[in-house]
């Protein structure tokens, strides 16, 4: 006598080799979205593959990349939301490849292409569970819907548009968000929220023109020394921003939120041999550093230029100086406080001629860690991998799941097929054949879960 | 009956297009040290031009381009050393010249080519001097020494060697520097120093790659706020540079140095115009406007580079982070001082992690007002231009003469052939003809005053 999981875990073994070759077809299409390579292809056989399992298919238009999307009702009235995305980072630098990145190499254990793990394989892991479970069940447990956008890796431009003209159609009970990873040991690691961002650019101009330093230097304003001073008044070297109100709407993490970072394996020292650096901001380590990492809000300097930046020496004094600065926000921070706050710092401090500009923003969001969802993912997990998922209450990074929870007001949860190892972004982006492996079953494993 | 001078200018009228067509053969030659182009071919050609009018003149090897070295004695035991350069800044870029930058151009009254003011116009003015006065008195008045050197706009990096071993040879008792300008009217302009420069760079490294700033905004050093806030200690917002001992060694302006700044014609209406700025630092204007351009010394920030700053966003936590800063010294600071000063002030506020390159030094010099060469070079101006030539005590600008008034104990003044529009480094370098007829003129006057 089989349980279904055993009778979903045969049927994805038996067409596993059918699976991989889906995973491969789809990373040969290289759609790059910041390059408008290859998108309407990826999206209309994004669309193909979802309606070869039963799913009502269909591209819907934006001002940008299509958005697939899809649904099919189940047997009982909830319905879980799929959030992915069918784009791709840019492949460059292609030197840095050991293999074609848009030919998935199969390697040991490992399958290596551009968007394998971000986010072509967690979208088939999905359709996957969906064909095991349909063919276990016989039917869906509960309905499924699909919003497959084409602009993720650039920052979901036309994302909320999309989202406020479709909030009815797209309501749902449980939302699985894009990505999912693993730890060394294959453990799956969820994350319940997104820290928000506020990125922007902050630029001043002193002069028409750059002026020898030599003649001007101690006549003309340097726009260098205007951004120094302006940058320095943001945080203190305590590492306190000092916008005023910054820190008010700040909810502090729960006891239930602690225990969570309690239960999680420490990394300091794997992440100190990745960064090369002896010590964390205010010597934090353990549950500390991780409390910090998620909860803390950031006020990064991303970059900063402005002046001669070649080998030796150019005696210029700059016209024009500019930084590009990214504030992390927990909740229940907002982007656009952020921005007001900024402007009646710079004015206070007399910086009235510090312009700002305001190039991405979305407010954090989490999901409670004891809502049934995450209650439903922890149960399927241990359904899958024999024990509780690691949990974190929140992410460091930011992604437009407020859309979702705020306007949809659905609860999330991450589910994937990544690992610590995947290198998104980089050159050799892979995933591991047994979390792909697990994170179909994982999948499938929750739709049966909450259809229960 | 004519006068000297009188003969002097016929003999310069009657070869005029001779110095013309032999600043032209010289500029023809791209003697670019950056680039490393013609150097050898233009020291052999101006050793030809010092040997034709007199002089017996070498080549001197050292680590870098050879110094073109040449003398003669005069009637007098009095000597007057000329400081020049037979190199040129790169021409690029050639799209912004409106002629070919090697082939010398007359256009009007404009002489343009590269190099033409910068500085072997002026190299030929002395030239043709020497030329007209011996051919007027028979013989040299006074003893002429030449140095040429071949690495004034690579920073003259074997100037000191080469005068540390050559202190005898270049003795003197008056120098004349290798730039000399005019206003607009045609009036001669003369500095008596230069500002010192110590030029740094200033780096910074948090860590062994640059992170994302999602995950590690909050709990890694990030480079750039590093550098940010270590440069904002260097200067506060009211132009007070904050080093100990900074200001101890400055010498105040003389109430002679500001009588002849009180002389000087108010150029601040000019210099809003050209750099397209509304205020001074500190409102200064007038008088006080020139104390602060040549008598304060300053800390400018020339460049920062650090992270991402391309367009839009990139969410990174940059791992090194640098800037470029000049320092300007007046007399008496010395680049060593503030190398040390700036490291136990940084040492001292915690920032024993920026790293400290000197890129370029040199000390400042200055010449006194009433030197009897400044005497002797007012009254050559009055015999030329029937009227005083502006006295700048100093530049806002710097160069090797600390090594001259130092090892050798000349005093220096400039003289030459450029105007405030000859464009010196840029495209389209220009003088006008009359400048460099009257730069012959004021050259053979000042070497008939110190032979008198």
């Amino acid at each position: 006598m089989t349980t279904p999981l055993q009778r979903v875990d045969a049927y994805i073994d038996q067409h596993f080799d059918r699976f991989v070759g889906m995973l491969g077809d789809l990373c040969a299409i290289p759609s790059v979205a910041a390059q408008g390579q290859g998108i309407d292809p990826c999206a209309t056989r994004v669309a193909e593959l979802l309606s070869a399992v039963g799913l009502d298919a269909q591209l819907i238009a934006t001002a940008g990349n299509p958005v697939v999307y899809a649904e099919a009702k189940g047997t009982r009235d909830t319905t879980l939301l799929c959030y992915n995305h069918y784009d791709v980072q840019p492949a460059e630098p292609f030197d840095l490849w050991h293999s074609d990145p848009f030919t998935m190499t199969r390697k040991d254990n490992l399958l290596i292409a551009r968007g394998v793990a971000d986010d072509k394989g967690e979208l088939v892991s999905r359709i996957a569970a969906i064909a095991a479970v349909k063919h276990v069940l016989g039917d869906l447990p509960v309905g499924i819907k699909f919003l497959i956008e084409g602009e993720e890796e650039i920052a979901s431009p036309n994302l909320a548009p999309f989202i406020h003209a479709n909030v009815d159609r797209l309501k749902a009970d449980a939302c699985v968000w894009e990505f999912g990873t693993h730890n060394a040991d294959g453990v799956p690691i969820s994350y319940l929220g997104l820290r928000g961002i506020c990125y922007l650019e902050l630029s001043v101009e002193t002069a028409k023109i750059d002026t020898h330093s030599g003649i001007a230097g101690s006549i003309l304003p340097n726009a260098a020394w205007r951004l120094v001073w302006a940058l320095n008044t943001l945080k203190d070297q305590d590492e306190r921003i000092q916008l005023p109100n910054f820190y008010e709407s700040v909810i502090a993490p729960t006891a239930r939120d602690m225990e969570l970072l309690a239960a999680l394996p420490d990394s300091d020292e794997e992440m100190q041999e990745l960064f090369g650096n002896s010590m964390f901001l205010k010597n934090a380590s353990g549950v500390e550093l991780r409390r910090r990492e998620i909860f803390e809000p950031t006020c990064t300097i991303c970059g900063i230029t402005t002046g001669y930046q070649g080998a030796g020496q150019k005696t210029v004094l700059p016209a024009r100086a500019s930084a590009k600065v990214d504030f992390r926000l927990v909740p229940d921070q907002k982007p656009e406080d952020v921005v007001k706050q900024l402007r009646a710092h710079f004015d206070a401090h007399g910086f009235h001629d510090i312009n700002i500009t305001v190039v991405g923003a979305g407010r954090p969001a989490r999901t409670a860690p004891d809502h049934p969802l995450v209650q439903s993912l922890v149960a399927s997990a241990k359904d899958v991998y024999g024990r509780e998922p690691l949990i974190w209450p929140m992410s460091g990074g930011s992604g437009p799941n407020y859309l979702f929870s705020h306007n949809i007001g659905v609860p999330i949860v991450t589910l994937g097929v990544g690992y610590s190892g995947s290198r998104i972004h980089a050159p050799n982006e892979n995933i591991r054949i047994n979390d792909f492996r697990n994170g179909m079953r994982h999948m499938a494993a929750l739709l049966m879960r909450l259809g229960a």
